[in-house]
């Protein structure tokens, strides 16, 4: 993208941390924007490994904890930060997000955010989910049964992030889990998320009664040690709580929801994922895999918002953080789904004091049901409010939600609307570096500079293919109008011979209340015709 | 549309109000949606004179006004609501919302709704903007200098119309205003607003200079006469309030808000449409337009949003709408623009107090500014917030604003777009219209009617397409799951025989309660295999 490039920041101990750097015409210093896009990866080589050294030197490095009277291993970035070191992952996330490195360890350490950050994943460029940090996204890729391509699904990864999704979560179901896992685990600059009780349900032919904590813990352990970053894990969802959600609209939407369901019912014995949960903290220690705490009793409709079962499942989510915050382990916890607009505050609100501020990620919300192909926007919708109101990240909707598998032009349009809720959050909630981006575009729409317009645009590409579309010549691009409404009726260009004007010290206040039949004069004399447009008549 | 129709309900004078209606499977009832798409028309013939005999039949009826000594003639809808009087528009408007009649009657009376129903445009099917009413979207269309042809715009209106614009406004700019004007009012069953200011422009060869009151009111009277139901008049755009906007960041960006601006600096005089404004009046009762008055010194940035300049002409439009309706006009009155989400619920709560609760029509607002090309969303998040806060209509934007003019499917978009964030304001405000909608649909996903689910789409076309991307084959459609998870992994399918297991009365709480071992044997003596998906392995 012309007038766009990759620039590295680089912090005191040698992180080098990367930008979009926006370079702008009309003497306007050049914008900096947050990227995500990676070094660019050869798939058949994988991405270098930024992590490997600093993960390397931490080897023996006050790296276990003890809990009730064991010796444990223990490797997250909340481990470090609870004994006061800032780590070059740190360090990396406080250039990115224009922050103090002190300021980062401080909101790890207090849980109130993670740096998911899996010591066998090394490729990723660290990045931060917490509500006093930039809002995040992430992108949902992963095969199925009915659709199961390895390089398309690499090629998805490659595709979100370079339009800037935070985090991807594979959610692959179909054959080939491993393998397509290991390719988006090498080839992927940001962290990556799955939901492991999905490979376990294969293992055990697709039949949730068969599934055991034995078959659960193994596949946890398998892609550990692949680098898998978060985990989402349903642990929640406890056999009390299922008759809950039987006479709602839409009962249990969540996969991992449904089956964990399932198993209880069927064996009539507790959720193995609830009663062996510290074992999994043990595992998470580890290899610093972070905790998304699933919300398999979320709401699939309107209807279900906020329900009984839903606040129920929360408040063992709540318990469940704590225990985590034990083997400090890094925890966030996931949200809804489907509610309507004046019921959103009270999620998060609930979430935050009952998951003492652990990171809040939701899946939209959408707020109304009745537009399947377009839930990216009924959802950006409760995504932008969400966020604003303390959600730290927003797990992205396509315009094929409830229809089918999003293809690459559908991971795109999720991307662009979630950077633009997160974006609006980021306003709302007063981050200075958002508000700075707006004013750069705005400044460049009123003085006319196309290009500049452009490549400080969220797509440039198609914000140029549309301007394109009614004014294609090259002049168009320095013209003081647009196709809008032509250049007599072009109300910046009025307005800017207007700020003119006023610069002159011809147009205060004061001078107006003083005298308007003699400016009135004054300016009739000056030739009368300065608000004239005269481009064309 | 298959399983859609178009059916009337006649209303105890005689009035037929059109709904569609869609036929659902599984037992279900028939559920009945707001219709806007009007009875379909000849573009050479025009549509039906719905409305003529009514008015006809009101003439000379109570149809004048005591101002100042003066009698002057009334024709407004205000004005027959305040002497008590149900005409066959409110009728109309109160079956199409589902109310009684003379709960509509009494929103207009206090100027709380309006019903924009020019006497000349007698083919239009009345409708009802105000806060207690089901939020209503407009879409713009209108030719410009740099792409003008008439059969276009008026196939963007019957476009528009279809997926569900409740008014259009014709923002023509180019040549042949008044015969565009002339087609798209014979052709609209909705109601059409205007600028007049921009044909008034044109009549001094596009010098804001040479505008006078008497072209403007030349070009009211001839608008008038064609039947325009609504215009914006930027008549709160005051000379002090111009130096205010000359240091914002994107200065004036109303096209109308400019061209006064430059007026008011040129003469040196006050805006000739606050000063003429009483003469405005007594033509607007006569012909029933309703007033927008228009937001001149809107924001055209988050920076810019809130300021002075905005409330300040504000407060002037508060005063306006007050002198409005001592003529019984009906007023609404327009809002931003570009807002950051922290910043919108001020503008409705400012402007209902101010205003005294006249109809608020807000443009988005959008909630950054750092996106065009996707702007239908940056503004569909903050048009879903302001309807919820109170606003009564939101003007669409497309994809195209800020780069181009809209051509047919970005009308659709942006239609698309203002239906979500509409219908989500009245869900937020608990329309019990709304929310039945959501749950039919939601329901029908639930139980796998995948026709229901398309039909009961705010775009079924779209819907079907999608879900035919990846599952073409017509037993698709009847398949207890979808491509996103492939038959095993369906959460809804697993949810329903859960939801079947508890209607069997084995799975109530106090049941599970009692005792979870015994219904464990009692599971697996019953085959043990209840959750199993079937469909494949």
């Amino acid at each position: 993208m012309n007038g766009r490039s990759k620039v590295y920041v680089e912090g005191p101990t040698g992180v080098r941390v990367p930008f979009t750097e926006v370079a702008l015409s009309g003497g306007e210093p050049a914008v900096r924007l947050y990227d995500t896009s990676g070094p660019g990866s050869d798939p058949e080589v994988g991405l270098p490994r930024l992590r490997a050294h600093w993960i390397a030197e931490r080897e023996g490095d006050r790296d276990t904890i003890e809990h009730d009277g064991a010796t444990l291993p223990c490797r997250t970035q909340l481990h470090y930060a609870k004994q006061g070191v800032v780590t070059p992952e740190m360090e990396f996330v406080a250039i990115r997000e224009g922050l103090d490195a002190e300021f980062v360890r401080a909101e790890i350490a207090a849980g109130r955010a993670i740096l998911p950050a899996n010591v066998n994943h090394a490729e990723t460029e660290p990045m931060v989910i917490g509500k006093h940090f930039l809002t995040k996204i992430n992108a949902n890729i992963g095969t199925s049964a009915v659709s199961d391509s390895i390089a398309a699904e690499v090629e998805k990864l490659t595709w979100a992030v370079k339009w800037g999704a935070d985090t991807v979560m594979d959610l692959s179901t179909g054959k080939h889990i491993h393998e397509t896992r290991e390719h988006i685990m090498r080839n992927s600059p940001v962290p990556i998320g799955t939901v492991p009780l999905y490979q376990a349900l294969e293992k055990v032919n697709g039949d949730p009664v068969k599934l055991t904590w034995e078959v659960y813990r193994d596949t946890i352990i398998e892609q550990a040690e692949q680098g898998v970053d978060y985990m989402t894990v349903h642990a929640g969802v406890l056999l009390r709580y299922v008759p809950l959600a039987a006479e709602r609209v839409t009962g249990i939407v969540s996969r991992g929801g449904s089956i964990m369901a399932a198993w209880c019912l069927a064996h009539h014995e507790e959720n193995f994922l609830y009663t062996h949960f510290r074992e999994l903290c043990e595992i998470f220690a580890e290899y610093d895999i972070a905790f998304s705490l699933g919300d398999g009793l979320r709401p699939g409709s309107i209807a279900d918002a906020n329900d009984e079962a839903q606040f129920a499942e929360l408040r063992t989510l709540g318990e469940l953080t704590h225990i985590a915050w034990e083997y400090d382990v890094q925890v966030m916890v996931e949200g809804p789904g489907h509610v309507p607009m004046h019921k959103i505050k009270e999620n998060v609100d609930l979430q935050q004091e009952i998951c003492g501020e652990a990171p809040f990620y939701t899946l939209g919300p959408l707020t109304t049901d009745i537009a399947p192909a377009y839930d990216h926007i009924t959802s950006a919708i409760g995504a932008a409010m969400i966020g604003w109101f303390g959600t730290a990240m927003l797990c992205y909707v396509t315009p094929k939600e409830h229809l089918g598998l999003p293809n690459r032009d559908d991971v795109k349009e999720g991307v662009i609307a979630y950077k633009i809720a997160a974006h609006a959050a980021d306003l709302a909630k007063g981050h200075p570096q958002a508000q700075a981006w707006d004013d750069a575009l705005s400044k460049a729409r009123f003085e006319f500079r196309w290009q500049d317009q452009f490549n400080l645009a969220l797509d440039p590409d198609r914000a140029r293919e549309y301007h394109d579309e009614t004014l294609p010549a090259e002049p168009a691009k320095t013209a003081h109008f647009c196709s809008m409404c032509g250049p007599k009726f072009c109300s910046m260009k009025i307005s800017q011979e207007l700020k003119e004007y006023a610069a002159q010290g011809q147009l205060s206040a004061r001078e107006l209340a003083d005298g308007m039949a003699a400016k009135s004069e004054e300016f009739a004399a000056a030739g009368g015709r300065v608000y004239l447009p005269v481009v064309d008549k």
